[in-house]
């Protein structure tokens, strides 16, 4: 088995959507004076690589310890795609997508991670694209950027949409330099949290080889 | 599949080892007044069901971010023990945990998890029985209790031996009721930032099924 860590990296310095209070980790305890090591967290619940759940946006929609663990893992296909999402991506895949518990997308957009340029014109779903999606039974979409919707969106089309059918939506993922795969098993279990709006996950992937 | 949650679930009032502040689950966006729930966390690394790190109490320990992320998974037998957790809980077992990856202890306590009596006199390993694990080489070691070592214990001698054999102790599990596994597939995923000493996580129990 391979196992991809799908994560970024956590620190003072992560980038956060405008608006929101940058993360704070702060030692809080050492080995010299306290005989062992601690930290103090303080940030958001959409820190990093993260979990939207459907009560991020949707007034009655379910939180994630509303949703059984079972929705945090499953089958995957990860689907390289350009800039925008259009339904040509899918093409030859409806079998694929049809046995898949997530649509995980790879759009090369990580690199910008750290980076002005991170917030700038990522590749979103298109309508059609979207109305494709949404005919599957998924429990979740991911992106390797910060949005399921373009910075510049008014309405938050796609969050609603997916989000509206009691899936979630998986944000900031990393696809490592070279990433070749295509399925396997996807984790990213949420912190067990009360009335959880979304969560910070250690995004997995693992693999079978023979 | 049968997926098991093996974690407390958190809030404001969740107990933290004495002496450590509590955590603070904070609303800090509402879909009435800004579109979008959000939280806001303030707690240490090492609330409810959470990982210590090697560099928790070793000087020169690994942190958490410097361990593959594969460390975190792994089959694991899951043994149930009275109190204390003595060498002949191991009995007829020596082949099983020696093709496991991680070893967890059902000694029931987690019943006792907001109330005064968790801090009481919890299983911890007797030192015959933490010598005996030690031959193996396994990725961690697991308690549903707050401790790998007594509340009363002045120099921690099953921290700094597990910690020291660069594997990771999980602690604050729950199993449960009727939970009657000994097998499966454990995961433990941390948070992934920097200089990690510990993480809460969702630890998560996948039994194989015919």
């Amino acid at each position: 088995m391979k196992i991809y860590d799908l994560s970024h990296q956590l620190n003072n310095h992560s980038p956060v959507y405008p608006g929101i209070q940058p993360p704070e980790f702060i030692p809080a305890a050492q080995i010299e004076t306290h005989g062992y090591r601690e930290t103090h967290f303080r940030f958001h619940s959409h820190l990093g690589t993260h979990i939207d759940a459907p009560a991020h946006m949707i007034a009655n929609g379910k939180t994630l310890d509303q949703l059984p663990v079972a929705h945090f893992c499953g089958e995957t296909i990860i689907i390289k795609t350009g800039n925008p999402i259009d339904i040509e991506v899918f093409s030859g895949l409806e079998d694929k997508i049809a046995t898949s518990e997530f649509v995980l997308f790879n759009t090369g957009w990580s690199k910008f991670w750290g980076s002005p340029s991170y917030f700038g014109n990522f590749p979103v779903l298109m309508p059609e694209a979207l109305n494709f999606l949404l005919r599957f039974n998924l429990k979740g979409i991911g992106f390797d950027h910060i949005s399921a919707d373009s910075m510049d969106s008014k309405d938050y089309p796609n969050h609603y949409a997916i989000l509206g059918k009691n899936m979630i939506i998986i944000e900031n993922l990393v696809f490592p330099d070279g990433f070749a795969e295509n399925s396997g098993e996807f984790n990213c279990f949420p912190l067990p949290y009360e009335n959880a709006d979304g969560s910070p996950v250690r995004a997995v992937l693992k693999c079978k080889r023979a």
